[in-house]
């Protein structure tokens, strides 16, 4: 099969490799669609320890069993493969399985024509729904992930809350559209590229840049830190409102100080959250399918065999995609 | 009036003070039992920039009121001042108040025979307790509000719950003895020091030395930080169980760096948190009056007038006592 792997840093290649294996109790997926994910963008810059070229990245896919039990059906992919048999697995946190596995990290990618995966990790693709679309789903599933935890923690009705969003990369701007979905009367989404800045305006929300811009300080209800760098994690620290919530999904890098007085003072909760749990994956799916998470002009369609250019074009902030979905 | 006065730094003073007056809505109260917090150590030393000399400290106190609407009754006081009309007054998180003001800290303590206080801020003492017990309910309430928001994140029941406590000083034996109270199947107290790990041992609970012996790692459903310091945020992250929570209390210093890293990918949470609600308050008392929360061997009772020498054996850590009431 084709696939584009990623050989060493700042470098993905588009070559043949050997066509995946199903083994037992694993189905065979023709990908259809694949995103780049900013883990992806983090591997391919040679800053995740966990993504060992040579690597076949890429974990936000849907596809066609050409092999298994559900042969013939359009599926989305759960690419975190967990135990199923742990307190976290059967107590609705499969996420932080301790044996869980990540497709394009410890695990072979969906930058292939090709993939083996574990047939309880296929969720039907809803009828009607394209295979791009499909892709969006994991991402979308993070930020409600995020929402989700955050929300939980709020003493009023999301839709009562002030929302800053750092960061309008996928799951950013995602982040922003679940918050307006569910009601959110002030959504706001810091991203300093000035082209993904206009494509979120595009998305009917409002954006800042956090160059030249500080948002209102001790304002925000709840604030997602879609980046999980120093600077943002002070910016959310800073920004968050006495008693307020921050939910820290990405990890650009993970050094820094924290403000303990602020988060202790004015009791501020941190959520630091991982992926999905397969409940996500499926709520997600049906909010991409019904359009209540927008049109999605955001996103951009490439040819797999072109992906070292979209990386690069990513690499260099040349796209005002928040999302780029990869066709083999 | 008599009252124990904070002069400067490791300095506090007896010595004769203006009697203070009642302003409208005020009651005068006599005070009984008022204990040493561990802020006002941390006043104490110097290392509180909220806390500026000359100050009476003190802030967990009963007495009686002798002047006011209630006068003759035996009273709590609720130490945190708020404006009773914001948000968070109405929506039950007073202690969030942009107005709250802490006796004992920007207005006049109880380490005093007399203190004037807001008619709202006094609760009475259940019939039959005794005043120094009635002084515990201020950290008792510490704790509680600390149970009570780890609790609300937690996934599983408190009584499945691993819970570390780091710190055995009051609110941290208090947080230990609220979760044994809520049928908390391990609960582990780390101190460094030994006379009061003896005391917490007395209390019947699990103690261990933290410079010699370190918890187990990724174990920890619920940890309470009633330390607040780099080294114990630093072992809280390391104690605690991938989707646990970790609640901060203390505030010894607000410096250093955070395992960003474990917080995210583990998704671990962190609730900051500062006092307590007057829901809070009424309930430790009751739970106090009740025994609920142990026979409270670890307070020690000592003259006002000999506040001093106890502050300087609390400075010395020559005490087995996790609290010294004064008693004026």
């Amino acid at each position: 099969m084709k696939a584009l792997v990623y050989t060493r840093p700042l470098e993905v290649t588009y070559r043949d490799e050997p066509d995946p294996v199903a083994q037992s109790g694993e189905a065979l997926v023709r990908i259809d669609a694949v995103g780049i994910c900013g883990s992806d963008m983090h591997g391919y810059h040679g800053h995740d320890p966990r993504r060992v070229p040579p690597l076949v990245l890429g974990h936000e896919a849907a596809g066609e069993v050409v092999a298994g039990a559900r042969k013939g059906r359009r599926v989305i992919l759960n690419p975190l493969v967990t135990c199923g048999r742990c307190d976290y697995c059967r107590g609705g946190r499969a996420n932080l399985c301790p044996q869980r596995k990540l497709i394009g990290m410890n695990r072979p990618g969906a930058f292939a024509e090709l993939i083996a995966m574990p047939e309880e990790n296929l969720i039907e693709v809803p009828a009607g729904m394209g295979a791009t679309v499909a892709a969006v789903t994991e991402p979308a599933a993070t930020a409600l992930h995020a929402m989700h935890l955050g929300g939980r923690v709020l003493v009023r009705p999301i839709n009562e809350a002030r929302i800053l969003v750092l960061g309008g990369g996928s799951v950013g701007l995602l982040s922003a559209l679940w918050a307006r979905a569910m009601g959110g009367r002030s959504v706001l989404v810091g991203e300093t590229n000035a082209l993904r800045r206009a494509s979120i305006q595009n998305a009917g929300l409002e954006a800042y840049d956090p160059l030249t811009t500080q948002p209102e300080e001790n304002a925000f209800d709840l604030i997602i830190d879609a980046v999980g760098a120093k600077a943002t994690r002070a910016a959310a620290i800073c920004a968050v409102r006495p008693g307020g919530v921050i939910v820290h999904i990405g990890l650009l890098d993970s050094a820094g100080e924290a403000d303990w007085r602020k988060i202790t003072l004015q009791e501020v909760t941190v959520i630091g959250m991982y992926t999905y749990t397969a409940v996500d994956l499926a709520a997600s799916a049906a909010a991409l399918h019904e359009g209540r998470l927008g049109n999605l002009t955001w996103v951009e369609e490439r040819p797999l065999s072109e992906g070292a250019r979209a990386f690069a074009d990513l690499h260099h902030g040349r796209t005002a995609a928040a999302k780029i979905v990869l066709r083999p």
